[in-house]
């Protein structure tokens, strides 16, 4: 039998929560397909932090090195300052191990009431593809005459043609292999003077290689409106690190998904494990209660088994989250409108398959 | 009787279409209050790029400084590069006339049905308080290697503590005036390293001067995704260049208001004339037809006439915009599901004054 070791850092707060139920999934539809999953735990965390001074160890990421996937649940804690608990943990993960695409669907869910009026699921479904180890994520710049009225903060945003080139081909391969032959650029050359324009200059040499592609472009600013007034227009978009993260956020805002919305960190070479994590946080305002809602980790899982090569077991999953979403009679956690803890539906979506 | 002397800039597209109508509204309020506005026309545009290699003359910003105040349309057109005709207009008179206040309201209005579910009129109500002079739009940056697969793309930031408080006491300045003494700032401290660090430091320092105004924090993805689910939440935003501007395109997308919001690039201290302009581009899709909707340029105008001190002129215009907006029989522009021309639908906010 296939046996799959997979790191698991459920992190802070109701990471913690959330992670079990993906893991029981995990399970289930592993029995289902014949195949094992090992689960090596992490306690990394913002308490890490507290009593450590770091996130991870020194040698963390060795230790994560010769796993075949990474379930990451949310990284973050009040009293931790949120650049140093991600550029302790989440960001030199990404980074390290090359995980380039960061890939999150913005989906109309059934059974989920979107806060946008007249779309029906099938309308909005498309893929956010953003990049996930350069652009304006970047430790480089600093401060100059600190503690004075003249003091000046720089930052400075890198974009690399190798950086560059291989998302866009992601999102090329990606919106052929939907059969979507349509990827839409986020730019902002009209305000951002040289990183924007290389950026389309970049896409418009990519999109040669893909004849058989749309493409358009919009500037990030009515690109952001867009996502609400016609949503229904996008099949691929592929972005910088900075708007990508935005439109990742948005587009589930859109869709009333935030809550369960999944996301990848991969790296396509396969040199590196790539990770699977929700796109929302360690919640602490609802932490500890048992009531987070724990789609967006499921889902997350889904996506790493598609990333494995476990493609109809992944599609599985998806498709039990479906059916528990649709399905008015099954457990709901309270951001759904019920009262079901993180575990009836956990179970509910085990069960489902 | 007192004049103001304007410069008038319809710039390119529809921005030619919409000013007349805006100038109709001036000269109707301005004689029910008794002052005159004197108009200078400057035809300085992408045309003008094609022609000279330039956007305006090497002495344009001196030509526009003895100006009251400058009303501009939109500029850019397809043929010339976004960043070369925004650097070679748009941008310098922002900064160059130091109007480090880029001002939009984001407002449900009666008449439009916006595209998010359950908003009623005044449930969405606020201003964003954009940084207009520095931050992420910058000319800070350069290439190397061009045309190699080296290629690299730097591009700079720069946040200075005099052009961050300033920004941040406008906002919470502006929270008092209105009576909603509550500001939102945006940020994105835990993925960009030094800037955004920066600017919550900051944000904490002013809000220390002002304890009557409560404060939040929003990390701009999330930001982003309650605009759209919790809008009624916002009084005062207050954001970098970049954010800012994605947020006052997003706002008046979730109210959908973007064909008729109105900007003020102001400065406070009124040392150099402010301009004013629509939110709305040049729409190369419909410019020269005659349709496109006049009431984000008369909208500027009234925000003018605010700047102006001629406080009670200026809401009268709003009233007049909201009264035609409100009422069913009056003229509308396509865009607002009509059949009326531009020109109809100035005249008709002209008659409700
Ligand atoms: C045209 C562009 C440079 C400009 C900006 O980004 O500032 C526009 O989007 C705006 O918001 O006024
Ligand atoms: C926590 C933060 C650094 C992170 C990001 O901005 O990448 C998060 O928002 C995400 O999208 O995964």
């Amino acid at each position: 039998m296939q046996q799959y070791e997979l790191a698991v850092l459920p992190g802070d707060g109701i990471g913690n929560e959330v992670m079990p139920e993906a893991l029981r999934v995990l399970d289930v539809v592993g029995a289902k397909y014949g195949v094992r999953f090992g689960y090596r735990h992490f306690d990394w965390s913002c308490q890490t932090y507290r009593s450590t001074g770091r996130m991870m160890p020194a040698d963390g990421l060795d230790r994560l090195r010769d796993h075949d996937a990474i379930l990451l649940g949310a990284v973050g804690w009040p009293g931790v300052p949120d650049h140093l608990s991600l550029w302790g943990l989440l960001l030199p993960i990404r980074r390290e191990f090359d995980q380039y695409v960061n890939l999150r669907p913005v989906r109309l869910l059934p059974g989920v009431t979107p806060p946008v009026r007249d779309k029906r699921p099938g309308d909005i479904d498309f893929w956010v593809v953003r990049e996930n180890t350069e652009g304006e994520y970047s430790q480089l710049g600093g401060r100059q005459g600190e503690g004075t009225p003249n003091e000046m903060v720089l930052q400075t945003a890198a974009f690399t043609r190798r950086g560059t080139d291989r998302i866009m081909r992601y999102a090329f391969e990606l919106a052929r292999k939907l059969g979507k032959p349509h990827v839409t650029s986020a730019t902002k050359s009209n305000g951002i003077y040289y990183s924007m324009p290389y950026w389309d200059e970049r896409f418009a040499a990519i999109a040669a290689e893909y004849p058989d592609v749309t493409v358009d472009q919009d500037h990030i600013d009515i690109l952001c409106a867009r996502f609400v007034l016609s949503p229904e227009r996008f099949d691929v978009v592929v972005a910088s690190n900075l708007f990508g993260d935005i439109l990742s956020d948005l587009g589930p805002g859109v869709t009333g998904t935030i809550g369960v919305a999944p996301s990848g960190n991969i790296n396509p070479e396969r040199t590196y494990p790539s990770t699977f994590e929700p796109v929302h946080g360690s919640a602490p305002d609802i932490a500890g209660r048992g009531i987070a809602n724990p789609i967006g980790q499921i889902w997350s899982a889904a996506m790493m088994l598609d990333h494995l090569g476990l493609t109809e077991a992944g599609a599985d999953v998806v498709r039990a989250i479906e059916h528990v979403l649709a399905d008015t009679t099954a457990p709901r956690t309270p951001d759904l409108g019920g009262k079901a803890t993180t575990e009836d539906l956990g179970k509910a979506v085990a069960a489902a398959l």
